[in-house]
């Protein structure tokens, strides 16, 4: 199994949900090679994106960088404002 | 368990794995607004985002959008081409 079955192999519970959440994965599977590390100025990028959709303070944010093996995760957890 | 949860419960296995892939998973979990949906124009900046990285054509993008009750979720798969 990879890393891009075991996304999708979970069901969503979201009975008790009242905020409003965006998270982000980017998993970037390496070959044979290394590779020069790009994930966390992308993470920079990826959050100016989000920004012109909705209105999020650097404090909404929540960033995690993980590398496992031949994967590296990197996770954005963003708690959206009440409007 | 929501679905900030379930992406990190199961581990990585990258044993056979040859050629580079990105995954990218935006997933967006309402509260009791509904809200208008951006994930589609969302993952056409983040395509663009990922450009500036790596070296992507669009036939290297396969993209599929799933809404789960009040989460939708935006799954971008990217393989990565040889360098």
């Amino acid at each position: 199994m990879s890393i891009f079955d075991f996304f999708r192999s979970k069901k969503v519970n979201t009975a008790s949900v009242a905020k409003e959440r965006l998270q982000i994965i980017v998993a970037h599977e390496r070959g044979q090679r290394s590779t020069p590390d790009y994930l966390p100025a992308l993470q920079k990028e990826l959050v100016e994106v989000i920004r012109k959709y909705v209105n999020i303070g650097n404090e909404d944010v929540q960033v995690a960088l993980e590398n496992q093996g031949s994967c590296s995760i990197l996770e954005l957890n963003i708690t959206l404002p009440d409007r």
